[in-house]
């Protein structure tokens, strides 16, 4: 792969995120083993740098770094120097200077990733920052209908819930429409970017469909994508009501049954069980919710071995 | 060992305890080596989950996986996923997708490992929960008395403090009584199961003696094992005064001299110094507390090699 | 180096720095391979204990501990029994128990590391300890001068900043003193130790030359070494104006014009852009802070292996 960081999707193109899968294919071969670890990355630091609260994608970058014999060193916001408002650009030269080869880093303002990347002689991943992106979750989300079809191109793929605030969705409709798939955006109003359907939005993404009618979009759909209700848009005045989002958006079985009999469910995580998701479905037998986490590990090995696997010490 | 998970000692036979213990000598002489280091669980993965703060424990089965050659994945309450009120049920979901093989759990809710313990295909360790278990814990303290006495059968151990809230206290009812010692349980009438002298109580622990006269119990105990007085427990007011709990519980070197002339001082720590132990006793000629540390990084490596010891890449 | 602990160098001989500087070069010999590993310190356990917020010093020292092969276990104040109140002599007991074979210490109370050297077996670095000491940093600077310069003696030293409060003034005032070094403190009056030009401060300190003026003490000098300023010291009442402290004390380009053409300018981090360092020069042609940093692993390196290296096992 001919980059040196991985900040979102818009600049990668289908040839490159199909390398990142036939990598990953490899990964999984190893993650199959009974010691699930090969020396490729020996000798590299791998800094995690968690600005934000998170268990599952800190500790898949952990064990994908850790999988490739890479260091890892963990930072996170309490504890560290940014309780005395250091600079994010002070504490990227320190990092450099202390021999970060790669800093993976989530951060709640969009943008953080690429002020690191230009002040990083390593490699940046971005593990999502603020609204903007979150393109290794979107890699292991089409990577995970990629297992399952076998392709993406051609597969109808609704996304359902905050669109206006999701990272998530973001890269996924970036990673989906390069791949060919076609995307449906379903969300209220007020969760929606502005604009027209079937335009390209003001956010700068690619052209896809936007529906308030969830209903209406389900037949026919191979995949459907919850994303995390924040709670906290009700009391900012976006969602009106909680019941009325349950009733218009939630997933259950009677919508599942809509669409297509493979169809396949799917959730970032964490889960708000009885909100986005209703309980017999979250991990009922159309979920792939943890096929998605155990995928995520594959994705970050492959592109921690894409970017820096001609410097390790065990390749 | 024919178990998955160590939950409580509840279910373990004495014929279970020894076989740990005699893993727990193999365990020490490995300690005892300049490099404190066998590759029986490498490739494998331990999570350790501390939704309560701790420093001994953590560290210990932090040590015990590392001495192991396991990789450890640290999860604290702070800078989780715990913040966003992400369900334990969930949490475990994705550690099990993400390859962990072992979780070792500390809650602050009785009962929770035994949830997770449904709900993951690897092996689950009770590093406390709530008022209810701690049964590495109450391993060390026996092995630790098998150690300096070379039997625990027919000893006399005097327990005292607040009973009522101790996990310390009944995971040791089950595993001292297993292995035939005579327990007494002592502390103030607040802080004692609500039982008479010598009957099962209502906690669901086998029968064992119970006093609220420490002095009238000390001749012939062998073995004191003072708890950790929470501090809170004034405010709740369930101790009338912290003077007259010194007065009537505080083990000093007046009260260790009524007991057996090899008595063991024993104290799962942290130590409250002049509250529960008078500080010329803490660190005494009879205190093990220092060899109770260090015997419970032998009884967890003995554990985990017990649990998992037939999935490792180095056996 | 017959020693056991680095708790300040007011004990180091000018040797011993030097044999410290020496293993230095060895070390960052192994940091420019493309595997930064030896095995030198494989099966000891190296504990760090950061008590205050830190990444570059505990992220440097755990590095460094990983280059050697050393396991490495973090313990922050947070998430550990410092919150249930345990004492810190408990704790150290407690490590010890669990085979720390080094304690890398950072707590805000000056003194703490001797304390618990006093009840380790194993060994204790100062990472820091309230306004007291931080040798490894004193060690690192001057090893970044005799870099630049081959040569420590006879440079002239000017540290400009809360010289009253700043352990690393104070630990640097006995490393340049013993290297024979001309230091020079400058501050406002009332972050200046309580003393007269040139004579020794009571402090404890060698005695050094000091100043309010930093503009007239430029001239000749080889080094600027600009200090952090805690924003507090206003609301104390210790600095009347953050506007009058820049205008008399900042570093900026028309200073560093008037030092020696070629002056480092050096800065322990975190800096605050704007106060102590002028945006322009903080990262400028005559900046060595990132050198700094990365000779902070190689410094680390060195004491570890000085400390610790007759017992590893991959020696």
């Amino acid at each position: 792969m001919n980059r040196k960081h991985v900040l979102d999707l818009d600049d990668f193109t289908a040839d490159e995120i199909n390398l990142v899968f036939e990598n990953a294919d490899a990964m999984k071969e190893i993650l199959s083993r009974p010691i699930k670890r090969v020396p490729t990355l020996r000798g590299l630091t791998v800094v995690n740098m968690f600005y934000e609260a998170s268990t599952r994608t800190r500790v898949s970058f952990e064990l994908a770094a850790k999988n490739l014999s890479a260091d890892v060193v963990n930072i996170t916001s309490s504890g560290s120097s940014v309780v005395k408002g250091e600079s994010l650009v002070d504490t990227i030269i320190t990092l450099q200077a202390l021999g970060a080869d790669a800093i993976v880093i989530r951060h709640p303002e969009a943008g953080a990733p690429y002020l690191v990347a230009r002040h990083l002689r390593g490699s940046v991943v971005n593990a999502g920052d603020g609204c903007h992106a979150h393109p290794t979750q979107a890699l292991l989300d089409s990577y995970t209908i990629r297992e399952r079809f076998g392709f993406v191109s051609g597969l109808k793929v609704v996304i359902v819930g905050d669109i206006l605030h999701s990272r998530v969705a973001r890269s996924n409709v970036w990673c989906l429409s390069k791949l060919g798939a076609e995307v449906v955006l379903v969300g209220p109003p007020t969760l929606l970017p502005p604009t027209g359907n079937g335009q390209s939005s003001r956010l700068g993404l690619p052209p896809v469909q936007q529906s308030y009618d969830l209903d209406s979009v389900l037949p026919g759909a191979d995949v459907i994508m919850a994303l995390r209700l924040q709670k906290e848009r009700q009391q900012s005045g976006l969602l009106p009501s909680m019941r009325e989002y349950v009733q218009l958006y939630q997933i259950n079985r009677t919508r599942l049954s809509k669409a297509n009999p493979r169809v396949l469910l799917m959730h970032p995580g964490p889960i708000n069980e009885g909100i986005e998701l209703a309980p017999d479905v979250a991990y009922g037998p159309q979920s792939v919710v943890a096929d998605q986490v155990t995928n995520g590990v594959a994705i970050r090995m492959s592109l921690l071995y894409l970017l820096l696997g001609e410097r390790g010490g065990g390749a």
